[in-house]
């Protein structure tokens, strides 16, 4: 049943990447992966044998190191012998949503925690298997349920299985003329019941929204049995319960089904490169496309530092870039991708004009689709090379973006020293935006750890103060602390309730959100 | 203290509606308001003296009546005498969030019941005194809580105090440059407490989106403490809290302010008549412009029988309109509302072309924008002459818009006879639309009450099969039976789980929503 790690998909740094990152942050030790173990299955065998006659079960070693961990730079860390990953006791792998329902009864029975396990891309340690006061842990890998169950071309509603993988969905889906135009950068190995339990943003979610705002309606398995709800496009009929599912991080049922909003597969991408002259004529551009309401599907903008790496690793043809735009007059090149799908070019285009934007055309627009999945497939070869890589992500009101930008970047230099760190705007809300910070500094060699959690708590207090703790990871394990000053005592307090009531037994997800 | 009653403001019918209603519907018995009497209040003299050492209140019968139930067809013909109006045994009108929590700390210690009264625009009994185990029930009139609060122009988002009315919010926003653009028939009494409380939808929400949609944060008193949700344009930070106190319906806590997105002040707003050639036509027009992306912000489509209606309603000039509407070949005419305030009337305009759509031109859109509120106004002068006058809504999928909408006008006659149905989408979503039915049929003499109920019934049967209970005119009392259908009785439970967490003795509004 074994799917691969995502980091067995590294991608190696070019020589230019490399030579720019002992330039500028400076290498560290090389820093090799070290073999994980599994330890004994604490898994019962009557509970593995209540468990196999539902569904596939294995506690072979490999399928459960398969899915231990996600993907943030702490569990990267694990898998090069800092920590102690969380070893599942058995991968459950059930085949439709009522297998669910009947793995959730067993758990219940023989008192096993349960992690939903779909494409294991948390970078917060939000699949990390953590038993609670439970005997045994069990990964609940989703892939057996990868079904595009139906389709309404009418109202333009389709229903997929959880363990559907973004390019899955989209092939499903284009089979039928559709597109969900969902591509966070784990697309490729994500899942749709992942994006619904952890709120997911795609990198075109200023034109097709959020993943909550594409969903009619979920089918969720809990241990007190099968939840459906979301009934109409709108509904005044009570709270909003879907909100309650969406970002539950598998705390209060298993999501088999979502039932999403999907729109004609585009004809015709573009992306297009552009600069503009610092940070806040950044800033107030972007802010005015979504404010007038023309801002292109893909809106990101990056800032002084970030477009500098950008134009770096573009090699050859950067210098050209950069003589281009000093020719123009650009003084602190920020790079601005905007790509249209389903919105309306020309509509941004009128936008644009009369505005100091130096267009750099199509080819800079090809570069970032080509690399937009490189990130994550990159870190490996960046801990190969002894640099700690982590990104932070937050959203905020426009009045406050750039003081919360400023806050991040002294509190991360504060802790270590002189990183790099990239910042861009990826979501553009009529409020507000996203920020997301990338840093790469040098590893520490005696406490990588330490160093990075020192790092974290800075940011993220600055953060706090300023936005949201997460704009799109999910709170995980590791926003937990900051939970409380985002939701209040009241808000922890009525999640609890809700848990209490949906998973009685405390058997889903133990250890994190709460 | 006293506001007036929405009925008092009542418009009457002009002549030849009133021929029109005779001819088509058929007069009932004249049918004339009771004086109401206020019983007793059975309010304690400690509670009023704790209560009047935080804020005023009122246990005058004059006060107490004016606060007595909402607007739907029951309650009117609870003024009528038939039937027993639940009146509250005293007025509680704090002037501060502060107070609020006040307040709702000595109810507690009292163990008095409290019903949140905004506009008492409610058709669904909503804010009825109802006092459920406790020993005597409070109407807590927000209308002390007035204020806007701030402006953020460069966010654009305002915070505005929970009692402050539709008119109102306009008239303080607008000295700054900025609308709200939430317009609902309830617009000139309700306000927005009461818009949050039941995920209200205006009449330009296909441009500017539910209310609920504008919503950032909410700052709520709870007999366990004042909760504020919602930080940021968008968080992963767990499931979205906020999107449980939207449609709480004062049963969670009492929404104080509401931090709302506002945009500029339309220039020039501007609205037009147009006609199609039958229902399914038109559906498929309002379908194509919401799924393109480019419907008007109003976008209004009313059913054969609701256009004839319309135009035999416009008086003299609706001879003519039908003669050129001949002329151009319409055979079953449907009228279709389209407003611009802030989305694009060129994009709208661009996709009618090519499709059969006879333009009536602005006259037609000021009738409807000069008529938009006097449906509530009219119903007493309706009551006057003897007929019965209620309205149903629900929102579906675009692909089973026209069979609920065949299966209601069926059990409405099945109930009623030959009652007049008039039907109108006025949201429109990408997957789905609105349904908006108007019923008028002679009053029964002896049971006009059990008339109503039985048609209800008959039509919400209809209703919940293929789409939601209601799309904006919430629970309350009256859509209680059809709520576990469309949540689950799992649902149910959360809602309790919710209740119970942070309203422990139960006072908020007892006998609603669950």
């Amino acid at each position: 049943m074994t799917r691969a790690r995502w980091t067995s998909e590294t991608t190696p740094l070019p020589p230019h990447a490399l030579a720019w990152l002992s330039r500028r942050v400076g290498l560290g030790e090389p820093f090799a992966e070290v073999p994980l173990t599994a330890p004994e299955s604490a898994l019962s065998a009557d509970a593995f044998t209540a468990l196999e006659a539902v569904c596939t079960v294995s506690a072979d070693a490999q399928d459960r190191l398969a899915r231990t961990g996600g993907l943030s730079y702490l569990d990267l860390l694990r898998h090069r012998g800092h920590g102690t990953p969380a070893v599942p006791d058995a991968v459950v792998q059930p085949a439709s949503p009522d297998e669910v329902v009947e793995v959730l009864k067993i758990c219940v029975e023989h008192d096993v925690a349960v992690v939903p396990y779909g494409g294991g891309t948390s970078v917060v340690g939000g699949v990390e298997a953590l038993r609670g006061t439970k005997s045994a842990v069990v990964a609940l890998d989703l892939a057996g349920l990868g079904s595009l169950v139906s389709v309404d071309p009418v109202s333009r509603v389709a229903v997929l299985q959880a363990g559907v993988t973004g390019p899955e969905a989209e092939r499903l889906l284009g089979e039928h003329g559709f597109t969900l135009g969902h591509v966070p950068q784990s697309f490729e190995r994500a899942t749709i019941g992942g994006f619904a339990a952890t709120r997911s943003a795609g990198q075109a979610s200023s034109g097709y929204g959020r993943f909550e705002d594409m969903v009619e309606s979920v089918r969720v398995a809990t241990p007190v049995g099968e939840w459906v709800v979301g009934t109409a496009p709108a509904s005044a009929a009570g709270p909003d319960l879907k909100q309650l599912v969406l970002g539950s991080e598998g705390l209060f049922g298993v999501i088999t089904e979502v039932s999403v909003r999907v729109r004609p597969k585009p004809y015709g991408p573009r992306y297009e490169g552009f600069v503009v002259d610092g940070w806040e004529a950044g800033v107030d551009l972007v802010r005015t496309l979504a404010q007038d309401g023309v801002p292109a599907d893909v809106t990101r903008l990056s800032d002084v530092d970030e477009t500098e790496v950008a134009l770096e690793l573009a090699g050859a043809k950067a210098a050209n870039v950069k003589r281009y735009l000093r020719l123009r007059g650009i003084k602190q090149p920020c790079l601005v991708i905007l790509g249209w799908e389903c919105r309306s070019r020309s509509a941004t285009m009128s936008a644009l004009s009369g505005k100091k934007v130096v267009r750099l055309g199509r080819a800079m627009g090809a570069a970032w689709v080509h690399g937009r999945f490189n990130g994550p497939r990159q870190r490996d070869a960046l801990l190969d090379a002894g640099v700690c890589v982590e990104t932070l992500e937050t959203a905020t009101h426009w009045s406050r973006v750039s003081e919360l930008r400023d806050e991040v970047r002294s509190a991360l230099a504060r802790e270590l020293g002189d990183p790099v760190i990239m910042c861009h705007i990826s979501h553009a809300y009529e409020t507000g935006a996203s920020l997301y910070f990338t840093v790469l500094v040098p590893r520490d060699l005696e406490d990588p750890v330490g160093q990075w959690e020192r790092a974290k708590v800075a940011a993220s207090d600055a953060i706090s103060r300023l936005g949201t703790i997460t704009h799109h990871h999910a709170v995980g394990r590791d926003h937990q602390p900051w939970l409380e000053h985002e939701i209040g005592s009241i808000g922890l307090d009525v999640l609890r309730a809700v848990k209490a009531q949906l998973d009685p037994t405390g058997i889903l997800n133990p250890g994190k959100l709460l």
